[in-house]
């Protein structure tokens, strides 16, 4: 018997995973960063075939891990998680410095840093585990590193389809039926508001399917210059989810 | 350059990771436990060869992983941490259920269990990497995992030397010698009671170098029935380490 829910039992932390080859710098914002031996140092990551990044590790033989921290503007992890460097640049926006193994270390919202010359690669069916030996590492802040945990309470995201810890919707719609975990208390509130109840309670929430981001017409969207008080019906038909950059039809009434 | 704070900044669980193989039931706690792939849902361990476990993994192809919660008695972690199994039978005092694969799986303490089949062991050099395919997952309660980083912070323990995050006595020095890191306030603060200031301030305390459990005088030692006001050199010779059991001889006054 496999309960869903216990897999958000196991902690994590966010990095932003990167590296080079030929010129090109591409990176991934992942959840599986940790170290597995103590001497000499290793860092694996788990690294889905699917991530253009993943080819790029492959060839190059080294990757440099940023942490990131706990307060941070979450378009960031979109850009790095939700996008693909087969057509955007994920650099052009974020502060990033060259290391050691001439590969780009993402500096900006980041609290240490590390970079790895790959000693293995196990294939383990979806994904690859790329474990790399220390050469550099660096703390860039004194802020505290943001958990996975976090990001999920806080930032209301889900896991990207290619993350290790995805769990598809039809399974998450299955655990989020059963009556016993308390956890489920805000939701359920939530689904009061739907229904007859809804006029008195002024514009709806739209989620994006994709990323699990809220728009919540109360707050707008500051960082796409939409003010508060927008319905989510009155936006642009070319509006894309901030974090994830899927379009309107992507979105979900809650 | 390698900066050993910045490998603090990775962010773990803690678990207690069985198996059982020919009528031994054996475990260990271990904070490298982590998804590895969503299809099929696969999880990795990190495990030090000297690890008593290590070989009865290696046997057996099964383990399993229990999440354990924030508040609990940290002697469990010291009886699963820092003791062997070659000589201390560390099922006899904490409540477990054996799973569907016929080992142990500890409940005491923990709020998510995972029972896994060896698919693929990867040798790392002082550490195996086993990644197991999730047989069984179950909720064990709705309360908080306990991280890492509140691990060390509130309950002032260190990584074991089998501990893929283990940092040598030596290498830490080198660190919190360092004056840059506001971390490392509190430490200082607990240098200047150092000296002459002693025999103003009363009884000293005295940390385990083994583990890094403090002993103050001020609280005692509820567990061992050791009152408040009892000075670390008043103990009985016989006293060891309620985390770890090392004797009184590797105690350091701080």
């Amino acid at each position: 018997m496999i309960d869903y829910s216990s897999f958000t039992k196991l902690s994590y932390g966010l990095y932003i995973i990167t590296t080079e080859y030929d010129g090109e710098k591409v990176g991934y914002a992942g959840n599986t960063g940790f170290q597995v031996t103590a001497e000499p140092e290793t860092i694996a990551v788990s690294c889905n075939k699917d991530n253009y990044t993943s080819e790029f590790i492959h060839k190059s033989k080294k990757f440099s891990l940023s942490v990131l921290q706990k307060d941070l503007d979450v378009t960031m992890v979109g850009d790095f998680g939700f996008k693909s460097g087969r057509d955007t640049d994920k650099f052009k926006h974020y502060d990033y410095k060259m290391g050691e193994l001439e590969i780009p270390i993402v500096t900006e919202n980041c609290v240490a840093a590390f970079e790895c010359k790959v000693v293995n690669e196990v294939d383990c069916g979806t994904h690859i585990l790329f474990i790399g030996e220390v050469v550099s590492a660096e703390k860039l802040s004194d802020e505290e590193p943001l958990t996975y945990a976090y990001y999920h309470e806080h930032y209301k995201m889900r896991s990207p389809k290619n993350a290790p810890t995805y769990i598809p919707p039809e399974k998450l719609e299955e655990e989020n039926s059963k009556e016993s975990a308390p956890e489920n208390k805000e939701e359920k509130s939530e689904e009061n508001v739907e229904g007859s109840e809804q006029d008195t309670e002024g514009p709806s929430d739209y989620v994006c399917i994709i990323c699990g981001y809220t728009y919540d017409p109360e707050i707008g969207e500051p960082s796409m210059d939409i003010p508060p008080g927008a319905p989510f019906e009155d936006l642009p038909e070319d509006f894309t989810c901030p974090i994830c950059g899927a379009s309107k039809e992507y979105f979900k009434e809650v």
